[in-house]
């Protein structure tokens, strides 16, 4: 499958992140997209550089404030204190219930804790350079996509679907799925449907296709009373307004069988069908597999053969985005798996 | 002035917090109540004892699930694994803008995040016993006023005025402040004004009386621009529904001169005349002081003195509750000071 493989996601390497209240490596690491890569090396598949700019199209699935922080936060970061450029700036406060989201504080922390919803997205020196090209890879796929082509994967990092409207969130800074998706839409699709199967809820790209019909979001996750975001993903988020009817979540009990987990993708399957989709995009998370470091779900590498033919079956020009996976030197083989799968390869 | 001290704000004391992404011992220390309480017993103050148990006016001012939840947070959290007893629980994740509030998830770290604001409020093994008997002594004072006494401070810690309805935030954990304002509203009094005079905005405060008519609250603090708590505190902040016109907020500039201090002491105070409130509590931070450490206002000990003096020529029941400061050797005068300014002693 042609994979677009964003080549400046090296800019993005944050040292360390907050786990239960100690500071520990980070889980998502630059090594994770160069496992993938030299997979797809090895089974022959195609890599190209994206080449389009998606610039366009964030500015339809992010609030333009919060693009602007992002571009400029690092250069904001290390313009306040000498030594910054060599520590990691982590908010402190959030904006939950009864404080005020409209106004733009000039403090740099506040501003990151206004356009965050965690402490467990840390940013480097070349968070913006690798994410803004991770977006181009995902607007050059469903470009590729709109030129007539039946699939494309987006191989990048940093992932994307926690970020939402206006935050980043579960190490995503621009939500590659909701900017693939969006792409998809402008270049004449009616209706784009996206299917997230990472093992956290995709709470990012739900958030921002929530009130629209044309784009439906399925996803099946861990459920969200025990598992992140723990904030979204419950079964009574069906969509509002215009976009009534138009989500759908199956989330499941961490620890779930692998039949239990084939069962719920064959129910969006089915509601994908129904919503009679021009295209797809797979928010394609890897950390299903039964020995990810953080996840709690027990897919073997087979599984994901099984997941892409059932993909496959649907019959849609699809986008595959890398989403999570932290089980970093299995991450090659699980995502091929799922692109030969799908290719009947 | 009688005070009444929360012998038991020793049990709430957690080792570290977070600062600026690095773990540092707390600012918020047992040390503090005590420099208080040396200063008053040197200058001849009473003590005594809290003895009205404030749950039924908790229950007014905070939400019963949050109150609930705190309660028993740290046998909830000790219970999880084993060693949990030595280590501190943090929030990970927030609720913010897009994500709910009105599910509790069942993880401990996903409940802490929807009952917190920030990730600076520690708990240990007493917090809620602290905190519970904080209020207690909020109450106590009040129900001293209602009995037709002019004056009482009540003494403790942890602080109050960050927390919200149904959250926690800067070191604060039950509303004092508003427990006091709420109880002298059920002891009789018609009108109650909050005059709040710490560095930082009472943001919790303000939000648990922004709908309401019958409690007027008052804040002179840190413009929020660039201090905490970031999210509030602006002069726009007027009071909604019935609450409309009985909020004010006089943000100040870090570094704002002892002259603009009072300047705007006067516009508080003058208003708080205009409401003819039938009682005053004061949300009595001493971080307003020139040696504050993590504060930028330039108040001088002497300083503390007029502005008990100016509280004074309000001429009404008034119940002083202690909130932060940080420059902990001094906090005694400081605050000794105030009260005495209050009696015209």
């Amino acid at each position: 499958m042609l994979t677009f493989f964003n080549d400046s996601h090296h800019a993005h390497a944050p040292v360390f992140e907050f786990f239960r209240g100690e500071r520990v490596p980070c889980f998502e690491t630059p090594a994770r997209a160069e496992f993938v890569k030299a997979r797809l090396i090895e089974r022959g598949h195609v890599l190209c550089k994206p080449e389009v700019d998606s610039r366009a199209v964030l500015a339809k699935v992010h609030a333009s404030r919060y693009l602007s922080f992002l571009e400029h936060a690092w250069r904001d970061w290390t313009a306040l204190e000498e030594g910054n450029g060599q520590r990691q700036p982590f908010p402190s406060v959030w904006p939950v219930r009864s404080l005020r989201s409209d106004v733009e504080p000039i403090n740099f922390t506040a501003r990151l804790g206004l356009y965050s919803m965690d402490n467990g997205s840390p940013l480097s020196a070349g968070t913006w350079q690798a994410a803004k090209a991770g977006a181009d890879a995902a607007a050059s796929a469903a470009a590729f996509l709109t030129a007539g082509e039946r699939a494309a994967f987006c191989c990048s990092r940093p992932p994307g679907h926690h970020a939402g409207p206006d935050f980043m969130g579960g190490y995503c800074f621009l939500n590659n799925a909701a900017v693939a998706a969006q792409a998809l839409r402008d270049g004449g699709a009616t209706r784009v449907a996206v299917l997230d199967v990472d093992y956290h809820h995709g709470n990012g790209t739900q958030s921002i296709f929530y009130h629209r019909a044309d784009v439906f979001f399925a996803s099946l996750h861990g459920d969200p009373m025990t598992e992140y975001p723990f904030y979204l993903g419950h079964t009574d988020e069906i969509g509002e307004g215009e976009g009534e009817g138009f989500n759908l979540n199956l989330p499941l009990a961490a620890g779930c069988t692998v039949p239990q987990w084939f069962e719920a993708l064959e129910t969006a399957c089915l509601r994908i069908n129904g919503y009679r989709a021009d295209a797809l995009v797979v928010s394609l998370g890897l950390d299903t597999f039964a020995e990810d470091p953080i996840s709690k779900f027990s897919l073997q590498p087979d599984d994901f053969v099984r997941l892409g033919a059932r993909l496959g079956k649907l019959g849609l020009p699809t986008v595959f985005v890398l989403e999570g996976g932290y089980a970093a030197a299995a991450l090659g083989t699980n995502a091929v798996n799922v692109i030969e799968g799908f290719e009947g390869r």
